[in-house]
């Protein structure tokens, strides 16, 4: 297991509704040294990559870009979540559903902070259905810049977002890959990753 | 001027009803060069001062509070925003007014991440009226846990939140104060602070 699963299996808590709480150090509590782990990770996974920017999603995303941006020594853009938008054209748009609160947000990035010549690594905390993920994408894309990579604390790989963003052809870097939990035992398995993978 | 009064004199862009758009480099698009300077001078303001966690409030607040933790050396935790609490006896919870939507949200911190023993440094991005902030003392309160210091990064004078705060005792210190600012010519003058003040 690497640091995060470690951490992950030591204070994560199941939860029925395939549920991981990991709040006392990802995304209510935040344990920065272990987003310094994190980001020294994806900058060795994602070595060689050319990365201009790093682009996240409010609110749990910030803080784990933020940190991992100093290994990268990029600026940060996060995307904002807006109910009611004054589309006065500058803005990127993208629908997001929500799965925690079953409705559509839509996320906004100005038109100022992303533009073709970027080549954009996207950084959130969890992947589950890929929804907050896509609609990322979508932005980037909309800007006509590139998605050179993407960094990922949590992925629950027994949901498809995951899946569908590799078919797609992108470059995923998952830290823990969750297998299955069991919200009885609180039991963790997580995805074999290749050695070197850290 | 210091680091962050020039920044906002350069980069800064004023708009009618009292509004400053610090996005390019502050809340939207972040400079994390300019957060570490910022972290560091608020370890020198806070000098000599017990401190053992950083609290700030999503979602601008985020990026700033995790790079100021790395010169103290502490976790952080972040307030956050919630419409429908699932009020299950273990969250503090604060009401905030939202000067920008004009309405009032809850804000909540679990009971896990604050209590007794904390000496909190509460830092945010602006401070105007100060509902924000109000409602982080409130939940240090709630938590019977201290408010060691209040660290800003802009301040507007001209507006009542850091007047009635230092009026409370509090030891707040922010990096930028703008005394005011003109629309038209996009003019802005800052409260003179102390030469020793960086």
């Amino acid at each position: 297991m690497n640091f995060l699963e470690e951490r992950i299996q030591r204070d994560g808590i199941v939860k029925e509704g395939n549920v991981l709480k990991v709040d006392t150090f990802l995304n209510h509590q935040m344990d920065i040294g272990l987003f310094r782990q994190m980001g020294e990770e994806w900058k060795r996974r994602f070595a060689g990559t050319p990365i201009n920017k790093i682009l996240t999603i409010e609110a749990s995303g910030i803080g784990i870009a933020c940190i991992a941006s100093e290994y990268f020594d990029v600026p940060v853009v996060f995307a904002k979540k807006s109910k009611s938008v004054n589309l006065d054209g500058g803005m990127y748009v993208a629908e997001v559903e929500s799965f925690t609160h079953k409705c559509k947000n839509q996320v906004i990035v100005s038109k100022k902070f992303l533009g073709p010549e970027d080549r954009v690594l996207i950084i959130d905390d969890f992947l589950a259905n890929g929804y907050a993920l896509q609609g990322m994408i979508s932005i980037v894309s909309q800007a006509g810049a590139t998605v050179a990579g993407i960094g990922i604390a949590i992925e629950k790989g027994f949901q498809p977002g995951g899946r569908t963003i590799r078919n797609l052809g992108y470059h995923l870097e998952s830290l823990a890959i969750v297998e299955d939990m069991d919200a009885e035992t609180g039991k963790i398995w997580f995805q074999e990753q290749n050695e070197n993978a850290g």
